[in-house]
């Protein structure tokens, strides 16, 4: 058995390719073509009414939203983060759906604020979601201080590259206005959780399959993907 | 063992309050006083560092973030969602995570917009708000429709309850502009949840305990609660 993964180079399935590499799952990985638009078109939308990558196929069919397919992933083979009876179940879903539906719907609406606005306001929505967004970094760094078995245990959850895609888009991607908004330093924890990542295999084979780079968390890059395009 | 929800009239606390109820476990409701803005005070910052209602503590400690209360309370319990191992909880949670991600949060965004947005703005913001969440709910409601085994079987899901209180406060809540984007005829197997939940004891529990009238979700008026505050 042998899971399907729809990807674009970059966007939000690098979460859950690199929650697949770190537990060492079989999966082929299907480009979705930005550049035609394919999330958008019929077969696609059969997979994901919302036309937004990623999609996992599996057994039970299709999975959208990257918080789902994580947490369906963990719970499906262990490994990858707390157990439904492990005493620490509690804090892992509550800071896997905070950062699902505070972060990372932050960073979507950064990423397509004319999805939300008129034009001319795009840009005043984008500074008001950045200081939304250093205030959500600044909470979780605290919590992933305060709670190392959790965020920096012996092996990653998937709460771990969650995390780290979400502020190496933060670093290149809000780019029409003052960048200057966002500094990794200043969220030591989770810059450790980005460092740790970039020693597993895992960065290789983002690097590889995505173009992201040796460095894609703690010193990020435009992508320079081998096929199909970020946007 | 009794979970203690600590909770405000009409705020996300009653979906957990709703889960609770469906489910007959024990809780006892603590009032957040929102007009002391006690949700901002250091001791209920030291349950939710965001400040947000709900937060239902449990012996695995406080948890905050409607969605992973809710999944937490079905794991635990079971009776309320599919389980891990049954084949329909990828569907169970993908939509769980849509409705959290990209319904909660664009509400919460509607009610808050000052948050994220320059007061000039905020309306310009709302308006493009009632787009994106009558093309969310018309999702919903289509998956809801082709899935009665998930959205309306023998027992009620977390998943009616977070629908039903989303459904309710867009009909309510924002109100400072044009209402006329939002009717639940629109989304007609959505109303068929509205219209079960309120059949059952929780919801006149909710009256009881929050104002929230006899039809809170088919018929809503602001609540009328015996304590507290909802703003």
């Amino acid at each position: 058995m042998s899971y399907i993964l729809h990807y674009a180079p970059d966007n939000a399935s690098l979460i859950i390719r690199a929650a697949l590499e770190l537990r060492g799952l079989p999966y082929t990985a299907q480009l979705v073509d930005r550049s035609t638009r394919e999330q958008t078109s019929a077969p696609y939308r059969a997979l994901n009414p919302n036309g937004l990558i990623p999609v996992l196929e599996t057994p039970q069919g299709p999975i959208f939203e990257t918080g789902a397919i994580l947490l369906w992933l963990a719970d499906t083979h262990g490994g990858l983060g707390p157990a439904p009876d492990d005493p620490a179940r509690a804090d892992f879903l509550k800071w896997l759906f905070f950062i699902s539906n505070t972060l990372h719907s932050a960073l979507r609406m950064m990423f397509y604020p004319e999805k939300f606005i008129a034009p001319a306001q795009t840009a005043a929505l984008r500074r008001g979601l950045c200081q939304t967004l250093h205030q959500s970094f600044t909470t979780l760094d605290q919590a992933a201080a305060a709670d190392p078995a959790l965020f920096a245990g012996t092996s990653p959850t998937v709460l771990e590259p969650y995390i780290a895609a979400l502020l190496r888009w933060s670093a290149l991607y809000p780019g029409n206005h003052d960048r200057n908004w966002f500094a990794l330093s200043n969220y030591p924890a989770l810059h450790r959780i980005c460092a740790r990542l970039e020693t597993l295999p895992l960065t290789q084979c983002l690097h590889i399959t995505e173009g992201l780079g040796t460095h894609p968390f703690t010193d990020p890059h435009l992508p320079n993907p081998p096929i199909g395009s970020a946007t």
